[in-house]
């Protein structure tokens, strides 16, 4: 491990801090202020088994091949794989393509050649997309002449090559090396996922892709695309056109075609991440009744109609009929086996107001209490999707105020910091459950907030083993309030790197002095490799940023 | 003015929060949230005087010309406002290029057909540099068919120029348009800087030139170029060569060349940007002592020497033969007539524990009190700096430790939020002094923070009308623990320009919700000329960012 201890110290030098902002910091925050050479070199999220040896191999650019090993249940036309060679090599060599006319120098007695991709399982899953159950595992190892990569599906076969391409080092002569390893890694959590948010802002697909790119640089798996909300609807559904021609920001510049949600779908697919849309409802909609008469609650001012909108309107028939029309559409346009509901923050005002909905509540019986209401439409929603064999994921208040949920629901947990109470609840109630509450990182602060994000622990609640597998994962959210194609990329990387090896590594997996060494060479690495990855504290990388 | 209006209002759409977020909102943020048209359209610094009227003219973006008036001072040789049309007219006209031979349709009756500028003192101040006493006031008339803009010197034609970029608008078929408009303009205060910090994080040019463009937009005058600290030493010295060599993070890589600084010197002057860089010593130089060997104070542990180092030694002879050669190369490099000196936040510590340090203090009768050795040390600094022929500004603590300071000394106060007795203090002193300690933009938080930066009145503090006049302005300062090329540029606006209108426009503009509207349209005008600058809250721009 010499070379590449040098090698990460070569990548980062010492830290200063002026010393007034001194009194500000803890001192475990000092602490780290210098950046050192990680045991572990630059890998993230740590792997599960990992042996570095000393011994080090040179990587030839010009001649060094990702290749299908023999026995790989994989064809040639397995694109996904084909496609990820290309990526990682480019990752790893750059512009400096391979060129099989060239005159290369003859492969070194301490050459690694090749990394032979061996995918074991009768099926690679390589036209499948990836699900909540896909197999991420993979063995890899490093020696000479050829590396070997395995994993039973193409999925881990990702992983393993961006871990290949983060044990690749330049010696001090700028010549790639790599020592000889072995490491055997699959995730801690099976739902690792990331929310944006297109509705606030409007995100150009260039900047979902260059995230999607960042996500699977980080072992995510899943893009939870919370794309529409009440500001805007820029999903251009072909059944009801009039949604995003009247609610988006703009009907031609702000919207999502078609054409656009499959390209998003199928480079998510390729990096093994599943897209999972958030149609929020009843709800977040404002921007839905633009579009679609009488879908949205009439608020009153006295006896009259006020001009404003509430929630959906669940009451009327017509509003069933929309929605069954609507989600069969996106349960078509989405293949994942799941599409997220939402269902949180129902503003009662509105609906209090209305004199139908007053008239309605007595007819049914529910007294004062609206969230018998709500639930009443969740409830129909529920059984809306369910036919269209969707599974639902739903934010927390769906569970609380005590609608019936299929047994496969997924809850997603979001209202308060810790949320270790919210956690047994939902688990005791026998639920798959995700986490969120600890990881919205659309809330700034000064100083090194990645540690706080890191330093959470999914399992940290009262419950039994039993409970404690039902929490399937988490997901970082970065709500569109404050972030656009500007400053989005930035906010989310690193910060939500710390929530990827959170979800990803073994639990023991918490020096955090041990993750600043590593999560600051990572950090250093996404920006080489194109995306403008925020800097943990005052340092440098060896290639700076170069957009402005 | 209904033309105008319409423009803003396509401008940007109505925005929402998510409910749970309004909780955290004030009732002031919450009104604002909502972007209106201001009748002020989206003149940002808003002017001192201005009178809009609602006839609307179109301006040809084929036959319109920016050129000399025939009376100005300024001939065609004048490269800075040669330099200024071309920069204009791109930013009005975009890349639809003014071509002579192509055919265009001859000027209407309602065309503004050109803008004449016309430099009216006898000497334009073409070639020289900006000074604390530049003349930046400018007289503009938009009428048929010619517009005029008249400035004593061509500082206030460059503001001018930015001003009558902001009057231009897209009627609803996308016609370039303008009103009938007269304005008369001048600062409110002289000083309008920003810092950036060089040091924590090298900034690549590509990145200082682009917030100097953004720089002009928002009518700032000074670049306060941070540019050596403890982390590194990115500054190529011709006399010290080893100091960059030594001290930057890479000697090649991480610096700025003479011919850097040159670059980013005359790119600020075409702009009417002073550049005033900051050598910050006794404190804060341990990248110096890299490169400049019994530089720096060498602290003991009980008798020993350490190992580590302290504040520049004070007590060698040596040190002065260093500064006097240093400064002597940094006062011809930089040709403003101010040079900061720094002087905040000297830890004594080291001092304390050397035993030779022990003995001067001793011998100089200085008792315990090393805010005497400091003062020493800074006195004779400030003497070595005033026979180079400049003026210095340092940072306040200089001037509360007693230092005496030349009558033209600039007192930089940066501690406390308010700093309102520090203010009174150091002009009850009858020292000028720029105010810095309420815009520490490095500081971020959830939420608009620009509205406390705007909501800051430099002048309210005790003190007299001369106290008053001693102000001459502030800087935002942007520290670089936190930002480099990835992150700055969105970090740093618009929320600079919160500040940039404090210190242009009249005391009595402090309407926050007209600030809103006309900040929020301010800040899609730099996205449109390719600036990243982040949103204020959710809502749209016509065109997006392009980058990722």
């Amino acid at each position: 491990m010499t070379t590449a201890l040098r090698f990460s110290l070569l990548l980062l030098g010492v830290s200063f801090s002026r010393g007034f902002l001194n009194d500000l910091f803890d001192e475990e925050e000092e602490a780290e202020r210098v950046v050192q050479a990680s045991k572990y070199g630059s890998l993230w999220p740590l792997p599960q088994k990992v042996q570095l040896s000393e011994v080090s191999f040179k990587l030839n650019g010009v001649s060094f091949k990702i290749s299908d090993a023999k026995e790989s249940t994989a064809t040639p036309s397995c694109s996904l794989l084909q496609d990820a060679y290309r990526r990682y090599y480019e990752y790893m060599f750059g512009s400096f393509k391979r060129q099989e006319g060239r005159k290369s120098r003859h492969a070194g007695p301490s050459d690694v050649t090749e990394l032979q991709v061996w995918i074991t399982s009768s099926e690679s899953d390589c036209d499948s997309f990836p699900s909540v159950a896909s197999d991420e595992s993979y063995e890899l190892t490093v020696d000479q002449p050829y590396a070997v990569l395995k994993a039973p599906k193409v999925w881990g076969a990702l992983h393993g090559l961006e871990t290949f391409s983060q044990l690749v080092y330049e010696d001090e002569n700028g010549a790639k090396s790599i020592n000889s390893t072995t490491i055997s890694d699959f995730p801690r959590f099976a739902h690792r996922g990331i929310l944006l948010d297109s509705s606030r802002h409007f995100l150009p697909i260039k900047v979902l892709l260059a995230n999607l790119e960042t996500m699977a640089m980080n072992k995510f798996n899943v893009f939870h695309w919370h794309i529409v909300d009440d500001p805007s609807f820029p999903y251009l559904s072909r059944t009801f056109p009039q949604l995003s021609q009247q609610g988006a920001y703009h009907p031609y510049t702000h919207v999502y075609t078609p054409a656009d949600v499959k390209m998003v779908i199928e480079f998510g697919r390729l990096r093994g991440i599943r897209v999972i849309p958030e149609f929020d409802t009843p709800g977040h909609t404002q921007s839905w009744g633009k579009g679609q008469k009488d879908l949205l609650t009439p608020c009153y001012s006295g006896s009259k109609p006020s001009g404003t909108f509430g929630p959906v309107n669940p009451i009327l028939n017509t509003t069933y009929d929309f929605m069954s029309q609507f989600f069969k559409e996106v349960s078509t346009v989405f293949p994942d086996a799941y599409i997220h509901l939402g269902g949180d923050e129902v503003d009662f005002s509105c609906w209090k107001s209305n004199p139908d909905i007053q008239k309605f509540m007595e007819q049914q019986g529910f007294g004062k209490d609206f969230t018998k209401l709500e639930s009443f439409y969740i409830q129909k929603l529920l059984d809306i999707v369910a036919t269209s064999q969707k599974g639902y994921m739903i934010w927390q208040e769906v569970f609380d105020n005590g609608v019936k949920l299929k047994a496969d629901t997924v809850v997603h947990v979001w209202i308060g910091g810790g949320a270790n109470d919210e956690m047994a609840k939902v688990t005791g109630a026998g639920y798959t459950t995700i986490l969120s509450a600890p990881w919205y990182l659309d809330y700034i602060s000064y100083r090194q907030d990645w540690q706080k994000y890191y330093k959470v622990e999914p399992l940290n609640f009262n419950g039994t083993d039993e409970q404690k597998k039902l929490v399937i994962g988490g997901e970082a959210c970065l709500w569109g309030e404050y972030v656009d194609a500007t400053n989005l990329t930035p906010r989310l990387w690193p910060r939500a790197s710390a929530v990827a090896e959170r979800l990803w590594s073994a639990k023991e997996v918490t020096d955090i002095n041990d993750a600043f060494n590593r999560l600051s060479v990572h950090r250093c690495r996404m920006v080489e490799r194109g995306i403008p990855a925020e800097p943990l504290f005052s340092s440098y990388c060896p290639r700076e940023y170069r957009g402005v």
